[in-house]
């Protein structure tokens, strides 16, 4: 299969029912020996923004800080596709759906006739994917109902178990960003809970993030479809309708932090237009906060691309960003390594 | 006011929209001196009831025990009303909303002539509801919405703090069942994590449940109304709507449960038919489950009810009980203390 950016000018709306194997890092500050100070944050180079992460940390987090806040209180969400891990060429939660769709296929002979599926039968996924929203969404939509949420765990668990990317060759989990994993660990080893608040669907996240990130399922957020509770053989089910429920993305990202957590962030984390609305709650409340925005700029380790880009579009939150004055990752400068293997 | 239960032959679909001063018992099994075993359920009596709750907890958390479950997957999902405190003679929250009612009054002289308002203002609460659904619909969405979240958590604040119970005169949260709240401490030291799973509003709960019952926001699961994400004055904020957003009672239980924490309870607790699904749900896993139901059979301490009361109506889910084996509570013989404060 091919792909083209045109191609995925697409929204997380149609993308809605859409890792790594982290270097647990010990987060103790005092090494065996004497005064030894650990470096907690190993893979970000030495910048003003490895700087603005500390010293934001310190303030919220040190017994007799003026911005003191307590540890209930310190509630950092992040984004997940382009920034826990890589999102190119295509989401990966979309390359799981293509797969699925090769995997069904032979249930389904009305497909071989029926758009988007024919042409994605003949590899030609651009022609696929010219329906836009409505392609996308069908493509998801057959891939991600029609059955119970255990059955859809393990399909996913087999998935991500195996699948490889397109350009690494390497485990969709292994494409996660080891300065990320570390700030991650960083700041549940100072008292915070960590969140993903992600577009992509939280039944395909949840089987591997604990796993990969160190977040539970019940700190997972994202985007999902509507589940019916029914007796299967005399045993309860919950089975995955064809009906969207919730898009977790935009507007819809601080609503979702709201309905699940219920506590606003003091923190929060994104690559893209998609988090504008998240980072301006976390920034909005009161006293000290932070919002973080990571920006794809090495183009030979990773992918450069910000405002032109239609996955990963960072337009008006790069202007925020500069205007509002939050921290923004230059991932050429600021980070020391990329994934835990290196780098693309 | 007055009220009586047929006026209350209301479901929780019309209810949406709606605690505790807990002993933190040291859960240390072993007391300083020697080998004296400290009881972590003090206000149980020594009936087959606190023993079945021991076992259980015994097979899944002992090293060893084939039953064993690890810590990240202890999940105990607990009904509010009715389980954890009391909810009579009407639900706590509806209580709340006719007090808002009163509140809100002037800003609304067209109330005055509209039902169910008019009954109201006459202290005809059986004539105001006798709208039956339509009728408690509009006073829980009229007294739930229009305001930002941020403004409902203050105004739940500050009624909780003061309201007092019509009949025993106590603060709303002191109406909480001091052997429950020692079996979430309980859970909780054995490596539980236990999650509020209420048809009851999710914004009502939040502001106190932490105090109360040691449960965070985000372990608090309910009911809830749509939210909008909104500029005003130029800061964000989230405006509660007067629309339904989710409906956490009946077959909603197991799907709230899916939502919100992605995992399957290993425990659960409920009182009436509508945790009867979320009851199952977590019977219906491997391994070994746990359901437990708390029969209200106390009229002289608390109250005493189950299948003929509209509120905390108790039918199927005790035929279930009895025939599955689920553990069932007899207030009355298995619970040696009623409230922290004593008995009704």
């Amino acid at each position: 299969m091919t792909s083209s950016d045109k191609v995925f000018e697409v929204s997380r709306r149609a993308m809605f029912a859409f890792a790594a194997l982290p270097m647990l890092l010990p987060v103790s500050l005092l090494a065996q020996t004497a005064v030894t100070v650990t470096d907690p944050l190993p893979s970000w180079n030495d910048t003003a923004t490895k700087k603005a992460i500390a010293t934001f940390v310190e303030r919220v987090t040190k017994q007799g800080s003026p911005d003191f806040v307590p540890p209930a209180e310190r509630i950092a969400t992040f984004d997940n596709d382009g920034t826990l891990w890589a999102e190119q060429p295509i989401y990966f939660q979309l390359a799981f759906a293509l797969d699925r769709v090769k995997v069904l296929a032979p249930q389904h002979p009305e497909w071989r006739d029926k758009e988007p599926f024919a042409s994605l039968f003949k590899g030609d996924l651009k022609g696929a994917l010219a329906g836009g929203e409505a392609a996308i969404f069908e493509i998801v939509t057959v891939t991600h109902s029609g059955m119970t949420t255990v059955e859809f765990d393990q399909i996913v668990r087999n998935w991500i178990a195996t699948a490889k990317h397109p350009v690494t060759g390497r485990l969709y989990t292994e494409m996660v960003y080891q300065p990320m994993l570390e700030l991650l660990t960083y700041l549940r080893a100072k008292g915070f809970k960590t969140f993903i608040v992600s577009g992509g669907g939280i039944d395909f996240m949840r089987p591997w993030s604990e796993k990969v990130y160190g977040i539970p399922p019940e700190q997972v957020v994202g985007s999902s479809g509507k589940l019916n509770f029914e007796m299967r053989d005399s045993k309860p089910v919950l089975m995955k309708l064809p009906d969207l429920n919730f898009i977790d993305d935009k507007v819809g990202k601080p609503v979702g932090i709201q309905m699940h957590i219920g506590l606003r962030p003091i923190a929060a984390f994104g690559n893209s237009d998609g988090d504008l609305q998240m980072l301006e709650w976390a920034r909005g409340g009161a006293g000290v906060r932070f919002a973080l925005i990571v920006h794809h700029t090495d183009a030979e380790r990773e992918w450069a691309y910000d405002r032109k880009s239609s996955i990963g579009h960072l337009d008006k939150a790069l202007d925020a960003a500069q205007a509002e004055g939050w921290t923004v990752v230059d991932m050429k400068n600021d980070w020391k390594t990329i994934f835990p293997f290196g780098s693309k």
